[in-house]
């Protein structure tokens, strides 16, 4: 039974991927409007189902910070219109073309831009990501398939209803954005079996969804299972950019994947730097978990053990840890960092250097903070996920990673010797 | 038990990694050097570990393709040596780096070229693959752990062994090039668990092996399940050129993937055409699976059912199909391609560039032979493998399929507002 819908869902987004995939640059941006429209139009409708499922999860008990993600307003719904029509403005990448090199025997070799086909996103209680996922697939000449948590059903269904209403309105196949009506686990697991329709499985939401789709999938995935990102400050930084950089990264915003979980700092410096550490996170009511060695430095803080490193704290708490040296630093990365976001704060461009290339991460930063680690702010424009293993795409995933290249080779009747 | 067994041997790979990553370019040439020396003195041992396998292969009953394939002899080392001294050749795609751009705020953005980490080579009966997947995976800065089938694993360990002594003269980890011992599935099994430490597997093998592999790995599969590769002769084509286009596609190697299984024919030049196509075909020994509108045209020819399309015979056979115009080749390819090579042969560019743009595959050709779909003649200089799935690669794979990208951010001391 599951099997079946899941069957059915996946050969009919197929099908339409191959609509998408023909249409050009001026045909999809024509559509993506509509989309703006058709959402700002469906507010009060959009609306309704949420007030509806946000009383519901407050009712249920459901978390505050759940509650906040799943609540819409006219101001987010607006918000959301926007986003889709600054995807209009990003440069569309299908169809690109690389020329790779002519053969001897005169057959010329190029690469082109094409969409994957079919992308399924799951997630959890963000209404916000079905218009965003359904524009950035749309952009990209892809079909996507929607699987929102039970939390944000209703709401999800409203507005991809008014994007398919813009979709009707220009002879496009409902399919090329399809939602999975039901949150049914098993209706999932039989989703993630369809890998003759689907091309690649986007998860966003906790690690142990990502870990559950990882195992049960046969379609490629991205993984994103957490951001545990550190900074470390060499014994030649500047101890204001230093501490410019640990604030931005921990406090402006915590609860998010690019803040800061680790502070590491060389010890040749800890001294000094430490207690400017101490007053300017306390000042910020940042909770330290700190090592033996930085523990005298920070009033109220806890020890941490050594396998209590590599936490997402997602709150206004950090780790901090004095390290012996640069092979220190890196060692303590390498052990506990999720290859999301490292940061070196330093004046000595040789260690920048070495720190660039060593460490194991999607993004590798110097004298600049973790929270730029975004796609927007790495000027994607919009994006799609972050992958933390390094098939297809590692690091903030834009339109183009909704693509692939296939080879062009064009001749005059050659065959080979 | 098999479980603790891969766990150790993917986890010393993963450390071992570590040491090729960071090896410059000539470092890397210097040590590829020594493998292909290493090789060339280990011949006498080679051969008769190699002899011992081919007759116990023999004394099996293996079939004599396979035997083939298992086979050593003086010249093949010499060409697995020499194939190893062209790897040398090739540019390394590690430390590549882009300039994507640099943002209002100041902060630079570039992406750079990174090894992998691990690979894990599951292959059958080619001992050569040994040689190559070790050779390739190590230019590109990576570890490899090779999984031999059980015909050809003593062989296989004596040339690893000779790879091995040179990873040691150099001061290397054994585990940069390790071998799997024993061919056990369930040892098989627990590797495919390991996404921990492995980041990609290739299987190269027949179609049963890769729907294994890609049913019970957690770690990303390069899947090249087969090849199904089609002719469309057009109705401008010019007939000689589609002669020799099908004769060189199908006959000059029946047995590989890039060979062709399937001829279509624009039904306004059916009559002209296949006449022949029909002598053509005669003269080479091509046994015809006609439809039934081209089965007149060739005698001995069996009628092929619609649902018995999309085979790949891997042998002097060829499916023959009348299509009624562009779009009917578009929709049989669409329904029996297999994603892998797909020609057009016709003098009209319009035709051209819509078969280039429209037809799903990782290589599509006009007017040039099918069997250019390899790394060698599309200029990759050696092939690790081909991907008919579009995730990270798609089409024949080279040294850069086995690196990813990234990112590097460099400021001032740049936080976010």
């Amino acid at each position: 039974m599951s099997n079946d819908v899941a069957a059915k869902l996946a050969a009919e987004a197929a099908v339409a991927a191959k609509a998408v995939a023909v249409l050009s640059t001026e045909q999809k941006n024509i559509v993506l409007q509509s989309f703006a429209d058709k959402i700002r139009q469906a507010t009060p409708t959009i609306l309704a189902e949420n007030r509806a499922e946000v009383a519901e999860a407050t009712a249920n008990g459901t978390a505050a910070a759940m509650i906040d993600r799943l609540t819409l307003t006219a101001e987010r719904i607006e918000a959301m219109a926007s986003a889709i029509e600054q995807i209009i403005q990003l440069p569309d990448p299908v169809g690109l073309t690389r020329q790779i090199e002519q053969r001897p025997n005169g057959i010329n070799i190029a690469k082109r831009r094409i969409p994957l086909g079919v992308i399924c996103m799951i997630y959890e209680a963000r209404p916000n990501v079905t218009a965003d996922a359904g524009a950035l697939c749309f952009k990209s000449g892809n079909a996507v398939i929607l699987r929102c948590g039970r939390e944000a059903i209703k709401t999800s269904l409203a507005i991809a209803a008014a994007m398919r209403q813009a979709l009707a309105e220009h002879n496009l196949p409902d399919a090329v954005i399809s939602i999975v009506p039901d949150p049914d686990r098993n209706l999932l697991l039989a989703l993630l079996k369809q890998d003759d329709y689907i091309d690649l499985v986007i998860p966003r939401g906790g690690e142990g969804l990502i870990r559950f789709v990882t195992e049960h999938s046969r379609i490629p995935v991205i993984q994103h299972f957490k951001g545990v990102c550190h900074l470390f400050v060499d014994a030649s930084a500047k101890p204001e950019m230093a501490l410019n950089l640990l604030i931005n990264g921990k406090v402006q915003r915590p609860g998010v994947c690019n803040a800061l979980e680790g502070l590491l700092v060389h010890q040749s410096i800890a001294d000094s730097f430490l207690h400017k550490v101490a007053a300017a996170l306390a000042e910020n009511h940042v909770k330290v978990h700190a090592c033996a060695q930085s523990l005298p430095y920070f009033s109220g803080a806890s020890v941490i053990a050594e396998d209590e490193f590599g936490q997402e704290y997602l709150a206004p708490e950090i780790a901090v840890r004095v390290v012996a040296d640069f092979d220190g630093a890196i060692a303590h990365i390498d052990r506990f960092g999720s290859q999301h976001t490292e940061v070196i704060c330093t004046e000595d461009q040789a260690n920048a250097d070495r720190f660039i290339a060593t460490v194991d991460t999607a993004v590798v930063m110097h004298n600049a903070s973790s929270r730029f680690s975004d796609g927007g702010e790495l000027g994607l424009g919009a994006e799609i996920g972050i992958s933390t293993s390094k098939l297809h795409a590692y690091g903030p995933m834009g339109l183009e990673a909704l693509t692939t290249e296939k080879y062009v080779v064009t001749g005059v009747g050659q065959t080979r010797v």
